[in-house]
């Protein structure tokens, strides 16, 4: 199998650790707003489900915002009206909640990803193919240092993954059949998708994603061990070294 | 007037070299099928000057080809057609001029572009507007080294400037007003569309650019100066020393 002409990479999970992100800026938040109590992990854990969900909704033709920041702060209005979150309701101004919404704009690559990105820019096209906005994941490259060729992202292509038209609307921006492109995600259901419309795929197994997905995670095999992507590998590194040596 | 968050430049002509490195090309190309009488500059401009006037009549509605790289082999093929080029005609093979007709993927910056471009980095989010497709603007990028944050092209955005919407939609992507825009191009005509629709101006003067046009070149002032433009610079090196000290 020769090797891809491009790479599109999913984002969140994949290159950037959110995780970690929204939790530790939560946490500093608390320190100033004296919100002891809450378990800002399950928070910031119900908040991403949250989107996961409503990206799917949406690509599947459901109703929802087009904007990132607008369905962020959407669901984030939707948890603080939950009794449990009801201390966090009552400290949290305007001004507060603007802020910690954008938190999506400051996340943190993964220790191996910026260095990876910049070795695999040698032997591919790069891009992002995302469901967050064109500004968010230019603010996240500016952020974390990614070096990207392209950005493709949702508000372009004007649908979330896995709508058909994200995989294969890059593609053809790309002046490439999906045969020659490749697509790199956390996400087992991206990969899915990607292979249905003739991506190859190339899973990354990250320790916050694919968490509960029955087939995702150490669960994801090759198709030569009997599983349904091309490649599996650790992090972005293995991903780099993959293409220096083949 | 504080600075703008983000820079779009034009890329033919303003930010690449299109004229030497099409003539020094078509020169090489020459050596080898021996065409030796042709006025390649004048062969390279008529193409260009095609090339002008074809997305300028699609901006406004007219038809014409939506990918770059076919507007290019129409003109190709339009140009081959004259008496005096009926020299060239004979001598190319379909090989000739699928692969002359790609030159257009392979222009060099002018050497102030590569550096100006890095540095200005620092200051403000930097995207191309450009009426390349996002495959021939991510080939030059990686061809001439331009480290931008995104690519916004005419297949992205479905039509040419100066339509409006290549304008508004490149601010609507980045989440920015057009005030908080400035355009960056070798083309009064670029500039006084950007300006209409609200966007800051930044023009540069480049030798090969806006030739024989009687509003360009050495006749453009800054608004101040009782011209049009925000501000002119002799290239982007002075572009970037500006975003450094102010």
């Amino acid at each position: 199998m020769s090797r891809p002409k491009a790479l599109l990479f999913d984002v969140f999970g994949t290159v950037v650790n959110w995780h970690a992100s929204v939790i530790a800026e939560l946490e500093r938040h608390t320190q100033q707003t004296k919100l002891t109590d809450i378990d800002w992990q399950h928070f910031a854990e119900e908040w991403r489900r949250g989107y996961m969900h409503l990206t799917r909704h949406v690509a599947n033709g459901g109703d929802g915002p087009s904007d990132i920041d607008d369905m962020h702060r959407q669901l984030l209005d939707e948890l603080l009206e939950r009794d449990e979150y009801g201390p966090i309701a009552r400290v949290w101004t305007e001004t507060d909640k603007s802020h910690i919404n954008l938190v999506w704009h400051r996340l943190h690559g993964w220790p191996d990803s910026s260095q990876a990105i910049r070795q695999l820019h040698d032997h591919a096209i790069l891009a992002t193919l995302s469901n967050g906005s064109t500004r968010l994941l230019v603010d996240l490259a500016r952020f974390a240092d990614l070096h990207w060729d392209a950005i493709f992202a949702s508000d372009m292509l004007k649908t979330y993954k896995p709508n058909p038209k994200m995989y294969l609307g890059a593609c053809k921006l790309l002046g490439l059949q999906p045969s020659e492109v490749g697509m790199v995600a956390a996400h087992i259901y991206d990969l899915q998708f990607a292979s249905k419309h003739g991506l190859r795929t190339y899973y990354i197994r990250r320790a916050t994603e694919d968490v509960g997905v029955p087939e995702g995670g150490n669960a994801v095999k090759t198709k030569q061990d009997g599983g349904e992507v091309d490649y599996v590998f650790n992090d972005l590194q293995e991903l780099a070294d993959h293409f220096a040596s083949s």
